[in-house]
């Protein structure tokens, strides 16, 4: 078989390098290129993550830089070829992402952890086995916008857990209103600068810039129903305070829901787990063995032990429970890995979704 | 003036530490005898609170230990003697504190943070400056229970913040449904063995044992009118997710609230203000400058900061905002300490205005 | 291949529950029977780390419990049935460790985490690859004391990363003194009740309770010479000062050596780096790809980048420079795990190595 | 008594607020000019530190802003009337800090906390109540630059604590080496962007550029002769490594000591007690009431208690002890807190000094 030939931009950033992980020896997929910006151009792979003073090696996600990209040229963006491609993922940040991934989709496929594209009408916002069908609605953005490629967002990354577990409730039982309550990693604001030592420890944050709106804009459209080549978002009203917490790795999210009709806490268990044996990513090579777990242990889920699970593409329920001063109604614990699931190896499964499909 | 004669029980631990601070140079009180366990009677305080291996001064509340305090003699709780004292401030463990609160009620004014007596019906849930007018249940306590003196516990010291805040918006707007996540400081654990660095540093743990059973109860009951000598717990419906964070002190709760009326946020920053303004405690000793603080600054309240407001009197308000999930409602984000107004020092606050209202 | 039946005593500790991680489809060991204390006894593994209360299960070590530890029972040490086995790891307390040990040693060989036996006479505290030689001790142990078996003791997990990280350099230059001060993680202080978050969040401890007294004393015992049957401490003056840092796993030591001859810094990085090539416990199933390693990059060893390398079992040197403060001196900042190489896996690695000299 | 107009170079950094903070209410001194870069000229200074998008006021040194300097206009650093001022605190960043000081010390006194002119041969680097006498070098740098000011700096924050607690000690017992291992806090690498929470949150960084190097250098000057018109450095070798863990405020360091006398403990403990009692600050406006205390608890000093002490001006020691790998010698921990004594505060504590003694 040939594998596909992708190209990563914004390869030299934390994003971009979690996409070097999640591609290495992937059955499907070759990275081909590696692009950034102008000044790691012309440079090796290992020399362009060089810090220029110190020669340390800035490799942020762990381990060591994956063999088969250590000596390969980075390019400009500007310098990609798209003829040479099958498909791009961008980890561009939002800013430059617009014209970039523009560019890119007059072309060929971009899958994207940038918003840039996310509130357009004929873009959907995609998490690989809770929204597949939407993927149908990049036929219109080829055509509305005579593309021969499209872009394909994934949502930001405290989305993806609440709309991950709301996806089996909302089917089953409905949901007239959820109420959340966010306690984010540190990693989620990156590096540049990211959180102050200075301004976490020892100390939580009440407020993430704009992440509260993305959160209940996202998870209606996501839940939505794809109708007449437009998503009609999911009639549910979604409040939230995003916090930040000194948590390395992984979002926690305390969630209140009310639903259209009774959940029984063991019919809801059993709808949870039913929907996890069923995903429709089962057997993609990024899936994980369990897309969705409920624990029994109160204490769980806990960041540090859940986001080792499955290598973070598990999202993890606790502290399920009715919720009474709801005429119906349940409330739980969510945990989702912000750097896997929720960005760049999220985005791996979502391609080899796409790729089955056969969209790429 | 002669000042009142207080005992401490529990004076060794770390909640009757913060008592024998919080009565320093006391105006009204003076500390006249403490108690503790069998294990430090007979014993100069300084030398109760010395581990026998190492001889170092197990003083866990910062600074040194009072002076006034250092030589008193402790003595058993058995033997302090009830006719010399007007009142008792109880730091007892629950397990204990309910025969050991019952013994001094007989004779003289307990005022206690132990939850022995909190559910009972002739008991009211006492914060200072919420809802003094439930002191005048204690006379049916006394002549229920053919007692002298009487009990008077505080909150869970999670349920304090939220009953504070939910005051004046519940005299003015009405509650329907409250939806609470807290993220509780470390300290709100103890010590014996309290939580363990390795469950919380890089982590959070989403569970709290029975913390959120004790927040529905109380706070109703604390909103609650006095009416035919009983509570009638208002008429609120409270769910929340108690959490432990990695804090040290003071506890943040991201709130959101159905009011019955419309609440618009101006008038509801008024609200408050004017509610702070007129506080009842106001000119008590141990009474903070601010009752409650609404801040405009997004990211408060933080917990490493606003602990050291007041020195831990003020409950401070954030992220103020309408809540447009429901048809009137408000979310925000509150703070409060839980070593403070959560406990001794809200406990000698209590004190002050029973002595103010004539009932020690 | 009959693989060799062995126990672990102390199964359901946190330093037992590394030893079932480490031994998991183990290519020469098989664990044969599981001893925990009376209250264990009887009960599958799963349960008998099962919290009695609320169901759930502690294991504190990360990822599942081995499958093949799950349903076997586990039985009182005084019920262990030392006929049927090879070899025991023990993982006792280090106050009921002297008695157990002297038991089972009478029959067969025990390789210990304990502190029981580590300063006898005819005890060798050994570390695989850094004093192999020391093992012969053990043939005037068994006559000494008319056993069958032996005990063999690993040092104390501070201990291991500077033994190691000397042993080059006292082979190569000599060493007249070393001055380390140490930055130990939480994971060492174990969980009963180990160290609590209100001590070390925001904070550190200069003072781990006899610690430095074990360090002086093994490191030259370790670094010395078996001769006549006894081994010659090491000539060295060894001064340390340990703390406690808020970090979960891995213990950093800043290290100070005034050596006996001339250090030249490439001399130095030739010299290590011969050792870790050349090393005798290479090709054992346990031992690292890389035994020990000497970084460029002046920000590491960092606990929380290198606790990953090669599971663990890698020791770590960074900051190496010529000390000129000496007539001839180096200084350097070592890692080691103090969970992996420093203790279970470590033994493991041991027992990997006596298995090889026939000694098991 | 008319006060000492003073400036302060830099008034809306960390360290300029800090500054603000030790001056208020100052018995001698009056701030009447606060300076800033152009950005923050011709504001308020409390909308000068108001972050123009959020309109955040960004104070960062806990309490509220000092009520005098409120309304106070910020000038540029260019526009500041020498003619109207008797001193100048300097909290300006060292790239900019040399040609700024130079210009101020043509004609007033400048007391800095940047390190631009620690290392001129006729600057001495202060530390009240350590090298007083240093005071007199300044005569020389007046005539040498034909200045009618000059320039004191303070040393680095690291020096701090290691000058103070080893000038006892030098003086009464001489000193060979010292060896020291600092554990520095978060807040030392100030804000810009300071250190990131990813990469100190369970984790230590074992390097701090540049740092090592500044404390030998200060050190053995500090604790020099002036001696005809020329410090002598002392003759101590000192060799040192600097990390940084996860504690917001004040460094602990551990010492080893190879004295040139025999330094028996008790002496050390009587000669540091004796040294604290007379130190040549007693009675100055912003010195602690004790200026160095050894703690007889082996746990401290601890960040987070011994930050509190007297506002941070208390140096504190701890596990004291002889060292036998010298011939003669002691171990200790410090703890110094490096936004204090290490810097604004210690600051001003230097100009009281230089107030008493006529040289402002």
């Amino acid at each position: 078989m040939m594998k596909k030939r992708v190209a990563i931009l914004g390869a030299t950033g934390a994003v971009g390098q979690e996409f070097l992980l999640s591609l290495e020896n992937h059955p499907w997929f070759e990275v081909t290129q590696l692009a950034a910006s102008e000044r790691s151009a012309g440079k090796k792979y290992i020399d362009a993550i060089r810090d220029p003073n110190s020669g340390i090696i800035k490799w942020q996600v762990g381990g060591d830089v994956p063999k088969y990209a250590r000596d390969m040229m980075v390019t400009s963006i500007d310098q990609v070829k798209v003829s040479d491609l099958d498909l791009v993922f961008s980890a561009v940040e939002s800013d430059a992402a617009r014209d970039i991934e523009t560019k890119f989709a007059k072309d060929i496929p971009v899958v994207s952890t940038s918003s840039a594209y996310r509130y357009e009408e004929d873009v959907p916002i995609l998490i690989p086995g809770i929204n597949d069908d939407h993927v149908e609605l990049i036929e219109a953005q080829k055509k509305n916008r005579n593309w021969k490629g499209y872009v394909l967002p994934l949502p930001n990354c405290t989305t993806t857990g609440l709309a991950i577990t709301m996806k089996p409730l909302y089917d089953t039982y409905g949901a007239k209103k959820v109420i959340m309550t966010s306690m984010q990693a540190i990693s989620g604001a990156g590096r540049s600068p990211g959180v102050s030592a200075l301004d976490v420890t020892d100390n939580l944050i009440p407020y993430i810039p704009k992440e509260e709106g993305k959160v209940r804009v996202e998870t209606a459209k996501i839940l939505g129903k794809l109708k007449d080549g437009k998503i009609i978002p999911a009639d549910i009203r979604v409040s939230c305070t995003c916090t930040r917490v000194p948590v390395i790795d992984g979002h926690t999210e305390s969630v209140f829901v009310e639903t259209s009709k009774t959940a029984k806490l063991d019919d809801v268990k059993h709808t949870i787990s039913e929907f996890s044996d069923h995903i429709s990513v089962t057997g993609l090579p990024s899936a994980p063995k369990d897309y969705l777990v409920v624990h029994e242990d109160p204490t769980r889920p806990q960041p540090r032990i859940d986001r080792q699970i499955n290598d973070g593409m598990t999202t993890s329920i606790g502290r399920l429970e009715e919720d009474t001063i709801f005429d119906n109604g349940v409330k739980y614990v969510l945990f989702s890995h912000n750097k896997k699931m929720g960005s760049a190896k999220g985005a791996v499964l979502l391609a080899e979704m796409l790729y089955k499909k056969g969209k790429i």
